[in-house]
């Protein structure tokens, strides 16, 4: 079996830290060799971009946050995505360029041909082998948030900019189904966690 | 008359600093409205990313190097350059473009068409209007650098890599003559200064 390329994906209050944990579970009780990773970050280059990005003080504007997204992503793939699939090691990354076209395409307006041209300028031929969208209405993804935790930049905008975000997320999806599994993730734990293990068993089947 | 955007470049101890106060002074004693700026930096997120790419622990690939050149030029671009040459002020740049073709090309072998690309992407149709390559030959930079100050992680490379840089500055000239001027700095002070100043004088008799 080819080492595989997971993301995981879909808007702020998905659920994504929760279900992170259940995949790390399913590899762990395969004995599957595998490391979780995450965007923008993953190296120590990307984690300062991070703080960059993710400060509401940040002054970046929207075509030079794009550049960045893309710029700790090529540093991520340089340096932990590739060398681990050569080592035939799994790669799950939380979150990945489908944030790129959901956030700073659908939510802000950069243009999806300017996202492709630095998709393809940065990642070749490289796309995710498996992508789980998890996907909640809007007005669950901001009660989780508000219940949790302080908002960040990006999670301070507002109800119609995640709209378009997670219109844009579901529209890549419908566009590729077979790279992508949507979650429901607006049910109770025990039913999410069963849907991805079943999308992990069956992908993991296939390959 | 437009506003015009000019830059200065050349390799590492070619003597921009200097020259900078001798372009400085041409415009002052003419009252011409003009900001001087400098890449990467020239805003505060590109100051932060000035951090990362000249700190010679920094562990940046050479390819995410490039997106953050471009990133910090966007930047610039988006809140410096176009701005003020939108309210009619001259834009003067220490380094721009030339240099990531210079650098990252030339000297350390990212594709021109890939710089290309990004060129394209970051500046749409803006190119400068005039461009100043200082230039002198490799022994004598070198021995300036060795002279006034700490390398830092780009001028510590080795003299290989400084001639293919020369090479790129000289060949992108060599092919646009309309917008380069090369001034030949490996001469006295008195007579840079005296070409630099034509080149201004014949540059704004033209616009």
């Amino acid at each position: 079996m080819q080492a595989q390329f997971i993301t995981l994906d879909g808007i702020d209050g998905a659920g994504k830290s929760t279900n992170l944990d259940v995949m790390k579970n399913w590899f762990a009780e395969r004995r599957l060799p595998v490391v979780f990773t995450r965007e923008p970050g993953g190296t120590p280059v990307g984690e300062a971009l991070r703080e960059i990005l993710l400060n509401p003080a940040t002054r970046a504007g929207l075509r030079t946050e794009t550049l960045l997204m893309f710029a700790a992503r090529q540093q991520h793939i340089e340096t932990v995505i590739l060398p681990n699939l050569k080592k035939g090691i799994h790669v799950i990354s939380d979150r990945f360029t489908d944030a790129t076209f959901a956030y700073q395409g659908g939510g802000r307006g950069v243009p999806f041909a300017d996202i492709e041209t630095l998709e393809n300028w940065v990642q070749g031929s490289l796309r995710p082998n498996l992508t789980l969208l998890l996907d909640v209405p809007l007005e669950i993804s901001m009660n989780r948030i508000a219940q949790t935790r302080e908002k960040d930049r990006f999670e301070q905008e507002q109800a119609d900019f995640f709209i378009r975000v997670r219109d844009a997320y579901l529209t890549r999806a419908a566009a590729a189904p077979k790279r992508y599994a949507i979650i429901d993730s607006n049910r109770d734990l025990a039913a999410v966690k069963h849907s991805i293990e079943t999308v992990l068993d069956r992908h993991f089947q296939a390959v």
